[in-house]
């Protein structure tokens, strides 16, 4: 596959020149005051990005599913019950992670292409008199469907059940993309990474942290040793880390908070508006539909396009990468064969996304889909021309 | 000017990673056994590119400008009578260099659009009877122009005309991205560069030399210390080299050259072919037409698409670079304003290809021209789709 | 402090550029069929460097502590009986990590010098006679006290006991700069990271697996998601991961590996012992002694240099790095401020140990210690001078 | 040869992390606006390093000879007289490049070790009553010798002379390292280079022109294409130039200047003084003299050490490169094997130095020379210790 085109998954995304630079330092001493230097910013810079002002941010140099654990093992145990909903295949995870630990999960469901039902999670919350339920869980973005959920309308949900359990978000794949409201929403623990919005390569769980659950990190029985929230919050504020830190991951960490201030955060997401309402002009042109449901689901950083019945989407996918050296996502679980990806999130212009939406054009064409050749790309264009600012200027590394 | 887009003018061209990280190396000492292993190698390499087995490489820390320079000053002295044709900027600068070294430089012409007249250069050759002409100039791709001439012709002519001049080629955008022939030919000087078909940093002049140019090195006048072949052909062979080298570029070269005899030179010249192929398709679909009078003239690496007339094809390129951060080339001299350029030379997909097309397309369309959307990109995804290969695999530098 | 200075702490190492631009990749897609080819070499690499023909290896996206976590959760089940004997830093907080974990941790001790005593752990398994203790937890290399223990004594002390317990070791500061042998001392579980031997940045825990320890896998009750080996063996055969693989740190173990056996693989222990030699001799000709007892627990990657009496050994560290931008190790726990300690493993030559101690020498000198200036450089240099061959090639990723 | 060892010749230099950074850049647009704007600050960047207010720099994408070259063609005629002073190679070097270019050299001569000989120099301009000699040629520092000479005397004779030559200055192994005053010591046209003092890569010739240059450049009239100062100073104020810029390079001197001025102009000056005055306390305790005559003219670039009558002191050299990887500088020309180079410029700290003198000691022992092992390094160590400051803080990329 060519390394000379962009990749069109829903993350890791294509890593920009300036971070590439950024990550890409000599060994420093992380016992030094210099480490100190480069990790005290990251602080109140993801809590911008996070639109958080109360509460703490925790950086393990791990994944997005080590932050999923983290959220859960620092502040309940064993036996406790959460409430989630599965409707895709990472909300699935998440619940499949609790349930491993020993966590009663009541678990809802919702058409995967569907957002997270807030009247249902009210219902259950409202069911749950003694308040047995100890933690919400919602995936803010499920990469699986290309579906955003409401997490202000869980929150709502939650406020009117009168219900004081965790609500913990997962924003993976939206976090630094799409508008996340810590404060605003009430959320207790919200759970990032990276390679994705922040434009870096894998090896950072990220973590916002309530007050709230700071509270409920005192009582909370599960083990962690590795994702032990008191280590980092003992060590942190004094520029130390509790074990061997991903120094050139905070450097670059740094790099990107200065890079998303630089182009400003609202900016950002209307990038990522933009760029992903051509790739949903350019779906309907061909006669396609999205899974999400609706335009009120509908995902800035992926687009799940649903193949006519009896087609396996996965040829797409497949035929792109062995004829095109180009990467889109395929269909997972319940949708696999149904769907396929197009990620459109972290550092991307219009004009690469044309490369993308032609790209998948031509893989349609070939497997005989009824696809008309530049009919998405001329949709997307129209889109985009009416629409372009400026482009973002070159910021280098140096 | 976004860095993630690809650059699409006619050279200096997008850098793979691979190259990339090939030339950013350490300090090592040029004195030292460990230059003369990454040196040696070029040589043969830069022969099996260039498709001569006589005569010998020389290169310059420097750029094309000193390689025209460097076989100039090498070969002739003060007063020596040329032949050329100026056909375009870059044939143009190459006459107006002979004559600031006061040669006499008898000047053919042809439309900028057309490829170097055969008939005219044996016409001349062969009226003069006292072979005062040294040396005979082609400019084997006009970058100004997109018209790649037929060197094999010129060659013909001078053996028609059986005239002795030596036969100096500018290759500079041509070599590694057209087929060269330097044997069959029978070129004496070829100039070329890093930037262009080898896919590096500007920064060497690489120029091929016939055992009959060596000969005329003897006798030569004009003078010259840093571009002198002598001193390279009296230290090169030891691994030496009469000032301090770019050992970075010679690293970057040598892996430039394994990346070329990977795909294959065939290949390599295959794939510019196809590209450049797709972009005239698309042009032919805009309603618009080539600088490049005739298919037989049409360069691979380059293509100079006229514009309706009153129309300033600046703009374009303007526009582009302002509003989606894309680069593609102006015209330049007598064809300023009545084209834009795309570059298509180098490491480069088909897909990205579709965006450098899509975004003129936008351009094109924002500027008021009657180009329909889509209706180019169609045109090349049609001819890619039909033509693809598995594409080249991702060649890490690991 | 300069970045142009080696680091001599005792991990992260030194990276090598070649190690530098091997990580240093742009976006690849994690489900296709370029990670396999990315992926699958690194399992025998491995196995290779610990001298292991059987069980598996598994890779998480994060550092050694997880991997002490992984080999804990994945075998053991909450109150299991665990032996391990407390002698450093690290022997400590691996202790700890078992307690949080419900572990039920019968601890020997030794002097904070010493290594893990063989008899008393025989002493300890013989009383055992219900083998009530699951796992004995030996630390190969104590990074706090610069001593390497005896494991094959361990082994042979389970032996004489006959007892049937896992033998899990940490390897993290020994593994790829010290012989390990994982068949030859029946380990059950081996944990090592990126950024010791191996030379890469901090990101990587690798865990060796012998049967025996994945058959207590199926047993094993304490929770675990992100570290459960079980995702791993179930995908990592068909070139797959269980979430988002750090895949630049893949590409770097690749070439760590390559590096490792162009070298050779007692080759680079061999060179680990005679730069530590050098290191050793340097202490004593500074009239200095170590914080290892004896020579038969010398470790070969980090030297624990002890300071007088009353003096304050952190000022060494503090000094050289503010005054010199030189980093070495300070003293953690029982010997904080008792002792300095010089790393000295990875990518090293006796050239750059030489500018470690000339900066160490300086430093005491400056806080008044009784160390004569070149004294300790002389010893190196005498052992140095008369063990060396010729430096490894310059290796570059090119 | 190892590539973490530092090299210790006198230039190339060690590049710093943040300036191979800075020029590993991908393409850009050279024509576009954002190449204006790394471009512009280059010129008013280099005069501060030059201590120049008037005139005008020019680069080329080329070398130091080139530099030497553009300085006299673009300056001189054909049968121009020039007066220099040949003591030492790179003196000896600019002489034969004048005389290849057609022109009459008065060359004085100074002993190898020896500084440009002012009272000689003065003598020959004032019996060149009718003005003759158009340029006096002075090489600041010979780095063949380890001479600085004094221009400020060769002013201060032309002056005394009543002489009107142009007073051409290589500077390329002083400037950025040792001062240099253009301005003070009327200096027409000085030449440097990107890969001494600048810390980049080769490939920048650097050359500062006085307005009373320029006005030669009208009636000079030695031919010149890729080296004419005319066809710079027509685009570069535009943001433009002549033919395809080392942009990357471009890049890197922005940044290196940066460094520069961050540590301050005369800090770097110091710095250098500094570890050269180690290095020569060394030399002094190895019983060891150099061939600089006195400390009037001793370089703070580099050292020539001279080794004992009948020994090779290429022997060190080469010993150093095969058994320790380390690279020193071998004696050319008339002191070829009398003595060996240390080069101290560019991107070098204290702690670097000390590596390099313990590997000269290891080599000179090894070879049998009478020096006691660690003696050189304890020198540099009392007067590295006596002088330090606190490091200057490691600038990242970042």
């Amino acid at each position: 596959m060519s390394s000379q085109n962009p990749v069109f998954i829903p993350g890791p995304t294509n890593i920009p020149e300036r971070l590439r630079h950024a990550c890409n330092v000599p060994t420093i001493d992380h016992r030094s005051a210099a480490f100190g230097e480069i990790f005290a910013p990251l602080f109140p810079g993801v809590k911008r990005v996070l639109k958080m002002t109360k509460g703490e941010i925790v950086f393990f140099p791990a994944t997005g599913t080590a932050g999923w654990e983290a959220a859960v093992t620092n502040t309940l145990s064993p036996g406790d019950k959460v409430l989630a909903c599965r409707h895709g295949m990472f909300s699935h995870r998440w619940i499949d992670l609790c349930q491993r630990h020993g966590l009663d999960v009541q678990v809802l469901t919702a058409p995967w292409g569907a957002g997270a039902p807030a009247a249902d999670f009210q219902a259950a919350l409202e069911a749950d008199k003694d308040h047995e339920i100890k933690a919400v869980l919602v995936t803010h973005n499920e990469t699986a469907t290309g579906v955003r959920s409401d997490v202000g309308a869980i929150r709502a949900a939650m406020d009117a059940a009168k219900h004081p359990a965790l609500l913990m978000v997962d924003g993976v794949s939206s976090i630094g993309s799409m508008d996340f409201r810590f404060d605003e929403w009430g959320v207790d623990l919200a759970v990032t990474g990276s390679q994705k919005g922040f434009m870096l390569p894998t090896g950072l769980a990220i973590v916002g942290v309530s007050p709230k659950a700071l509270a409920a990190m005192e009582t909370a029985k599960l083990p962690r040793t590795f994702l032990d929230f008191r280590d980092m919050l003992n060590t942190n504020p004094k520029g130390g880390y509790p074990y061997t830190p991903a120094v050139g991951l905070f450097y670059g960490l740094g790099e990107s908070l200065k890079m998303i201030e630089e182009e400003g955060l609202e900016n950002v997401f209307a990038r990522h508006h933009r760029i992903a309402e051509g790739v949903r002009r350019a779906v309907s042109a061909w006669g396609l539909s999205l899974c999400a449901q609706s335009p009120d689901v509908y995902s800035d950083t992926v687009s799940a396009v649903m193949v006519p019945k009896g087609f396996d989407g996965t040829r797409v996918v497949t035929l792109a990468a062995e004829k095109y050296g180009v990467a889109f996502g395929v269909g997972l679980g319940e949708v696999a064969g149904k769907l396929f990806r197009i990620g459109h999130l972290g550092s991307l212009t219009d004009v690469m996304m044309l490369s993308g939406l032609g790209c998948a054009e031509m893989c349609m064409a070939d497997l005989g889909l009824p696809v008309r050749l530049g009919s998405g790309v001329a949709a997307a264009q129209d889109y985009y021309r009416a629409t372009a600012g400026a482009p973002a200027e070159a910021a280098h590394a140096a």
